[in-house]
Formats: structure tokens, C-alpha cells, sequence
């Protein structure tokens, strides 16, 4: 069935009213008509089954038939801390990250950060990046759109964030002891299994610097490796989220 | 260091010979003079540390200095069986699929595949998969260049190929009951342990029919799911390799 990501506030009383360009996907592409049904997500965790009732140029209003108690999300609530990569690579990041279960993407300047911050494309920029995450989320029959956060300082993220998280964890290609596997262990004898919230900082191209690995693990962080075959920026974080949640039985057990 | 393949056969009396594309690299891209060093690895598992000593146009010798015993690659071995995929999302599937560390791609038909056959094409496709397959193994420091079949019938491939693995999985959205987890955790009862061999097949964007599943598992693949997030064909097999490596403590333990 179709899936559509519909504002909490479009539906109330029991119906929904969906706009913008899912009008002419339901009316234009896929020529639905009254009674149809279709799926629609609120974006913050609920789900409804529609039946479509009018149908019009700008708005289509349905009546929900069925709470639906869909269980796709992730109880380990990760964070992908990305370094800022180079040309297009965050739409794929996004993109990915988003099917696998990410919940919040954060992109962060860093030390070796090569792209140019222009103040000027970066609401543009994370609009697209915000429309690539509604899209993958209901691609994946995701119930709720990860949250994308602006461009911040790497330094900043950890000082103001870093411990709000039950675990954060940075992959550093200079660590060659620490498996992610032996790291999440490890953890199993201490405080709060499994963790509820989990941040992973992926570096840019060139890696992180040591100062900042140091600051990171000052902060709390605990240094990872992803393994002895190097990824690439945008492979590291897609397989990271895979990993840590498929660790923590959130890959379908 | 920079890192280079040469055939097995370039490799001879202490001695290797680097030529075609990369020479261009040493020399111009790079600069690099004589005594200058580099790592060679010859595709099928062993690399060397060299020393360059005479740097033409058309060739480039280098002296070894030191075999290495880099402990790179999966001691499972992976084979990604993919059904065809339109565009190019076969270029990123490979990509991604050798730096994670699949040791075999197997492009196959299935009755749901919208890509067109064209024996004419076949030919360059395979040549450039190859060729990606090189760089993304270059680049993620591996010491095996992963094999790409050619394209095949899956229903051959079953019937031909699989009874050859020590397990073989197919990823199946109408399956709902075995995770991944699940079945693999099942085999630590039975059988070889870890496996040595793991086909792990991928549909196309349409995914299998169930005639399709049926063979499989008559063939003796274990139907399992990739979780409750819908992945696209060309993050199923990624995130699949990646999980697969994972349990068997093969991304870094």
C-alpha cells in the first residue's frame, strides 16, 4: 500500500487531510480513487491505514480506518555524527543511513573539513537533505523522518552534546585495539544495556585529527575501528549504523 | 603508503614491474623518484612492500623490501549473488560490496528484472565492474580483488552453483519469521562453524517471486529478513555483507 508522511497536525478527528506534492501522486500518478486506501505516517512514530474520501486539485481528505501498530523503528536511538564529505556524498549518507534505521543525522565541521561553509546554500542544502530523508523514510516504511541537524563544530557537538548520549563512539582509523564488537561487550557489564541512545562521529575524507580523537575520548567517547578494510566516508557510517544495530537485535533480530 | 595491483606474474626473482594506468600515477601524479616506497599486492592474497629503482614512461620496477602479512581479508568468504539492478546502481553495489569485504559478485536475471540482456554491452559492463572493483579494493587496502561472474540465470546459478557453499541465504520480504540473527545463531548447533563459504542473495528492485524463493530453498538457502526498514536492492546487499562479517568477527572483532 502507499505510504505518505503527513504533518501531526493534518490529522485530527479521525481524518486526514493530505497536501503538497502527494496531491498530484495520488490524484495525477496514480490515479487513486475514492475508497482507495492508503497508508499514512505522522512522522513521529504513528501510522494510520486512510480510506481516501475527497479528492481534490490541492488537498486530499481520507478517514482513517485503522491505527496501525507498525514496530519498524529503532529502539537504540542512533545518531550519525558526520564529518562534512565532499560534492554529493551527504545526499547518499542521508539517503542510506535513513533506511537503515539512523534517527538523526548531525553534520559537523571538523579539523580536515575540505568543503567551504557557504551560510548561503546551507538552508537550501539541508532542505534537500531533509526531502531525501522524508523520501528514503517512506521508502523504507520508516513511521518516523530522521531528524537533520544544522552544520555545527565538531568541538561544539561534543561540548554541548556528547553527554546527553548513553553511549558515543568514534571511528578513528588510528585505533587499531578496539574492535566495535569488543567495545559494545564490554559495555554489557556496565550502566544502562542496551543503551538507549547511541552517537557514532564518522570523519570526513582525511579522518580526524588526534587532538580531536583526544577531545572526543575526553568527552566520553570511546574509540572504535570498523575493521582492517578502510571505508570510505560515506560507506563507514551506513555500515557502522548496521552494525551497532544489528548488535543491539534492532535488524530484525 | 600508496598502494598498487600488479598481476601474480609481475612479481618475479625479488623483482615487480607495474605497468599500464598506474605508472602514469607514480610518475606524474605522484612524482614519485627512485627509492621512493610503495605497497604491491598481486590480487590473490600477498603484498609487498617496494622500493622503486627505475621509473619509465611505460613501465616501472621496483625492488620488494619486505613480504607483508596483512590480515586484511574475510575468513568468510562472501559471495553477493544481485539480481540485476536498473541504472548504474551496480557500479555502487560493487563499490561499497568490496570495500566492506565481499569476496565475489554474481550478477543474475530473475524473473522480475527490468534490465534488458545486451551481449554487446556485457562485455565493457563487466570490464568497468572490474575496474571498480580494483579501485574500491585499492583504496580500502584489501589484498584481493574480488571476482564479478558474468551475468547468469539465477535459476542456473541455483541450480549450478549453490550446493558448492557452506550456507546460503536469500533475503526475502515476505518472509517475516527468521531474522538474520536467527538463523545464523541456529548453525552454531550444527555443521561448519564458522562457515567458510556464505552466498547471501539480493533481489532486484522488484524483488523475488515466490516460485523463485521456493527453489532456493529446495536448492537449501534459509530464507531470512534484513529487519523491519525496507533497504533498496543496492543497500540490501551492503548492509547485508556488513552484518554477515559482523557475526562472524570479521570487521575487526
Amino acid at each position: 500500500m502507499q505510504r505518505y508522511f503527513v504533518s501531526p497536525e493534518a490529522i485530527q478527528d479521525g481524518r486526514v487531510r493530505i497536501t503538497g506534492d502527494d496531491v498530484k501522486h495520488i490524484t495525477r500518478v496514480l490515479r487513486l480513487q475514492p475508497d482507495a486506501e492508503v497508508i499514512c505516517a505522522d512522522g513521529t512514530g504513528s501510522s494510520y491505514r486512510v480510506r481516501l474520501a475527497e479528492l481534490g486539485s490541492d488537498q486530499v481528505i481520507g478517514d482513517i480506518v485503522e491505527t496501525l501498530d507498525e514496530k519498524v523503528e529503532s529502539q537504540v536511538k542512533l545518531t550519525l555524527v558526520q564529518g562534512l564529505p565532499k560534492g554529493d556524498k551527504m545526499d547518499l549518507i542521508v539517503q542510506k543511513g535513513t533506511e537503515v534505521g539512523v534517527a538523526r543525522f548531525v553534520p559537523v565541521e571538523t579539523n580536515r573539513t575540505i568543503v567551504q561553509y557557504d551560510a548561503k546554500k546551507e538552508n537550501k542544502r539541508r532542505e534537500r537533505w531533509q526531502r531525501i530523508a522524508k523520501e528514503a523514510a517512506e521508502q523504507a516504511h520508516r513511521v518516523v523522518i530522521p531528524e537533520i541537524d544544522e552544520v555545527t563544530s565538531f568541538t561544539k557537538w561534543l561540548t554541548q552534546e556528547a553527554s546527553s548520549f548513553d553511549l558515543v563512539l568514534i571511528a578513528y582509523e588510528g585505533e587499531s585495539g578496539h574492535g566495535l564488537r569488543a567495545v559494545l561487550n564490554k559495555r554489557i557489564e556496565s550502566s544502562i544495556n542496551p543503551p538507549r541512545s547511541v552517537a557514532v562521529i564518522i570523519g570526513p575524507e582525511g579522518g580526524f585529527d588526534q587532538q580531536e580523537v583526544l577531545l572526543a575520548e575526553e568527552k566520553g567517547a570511546r574509540a572504535i575501528t570498523l575493521g582492517p578494510r578502510i571505508l570510505r566516508t560515506e560507506t563507514a557510517g551506513v555500515v557502522a549504523a548496521a552494525m551497532i544495530l544489528y548488535h543491539y537485535e534492532q535488524m530484525g533480530g
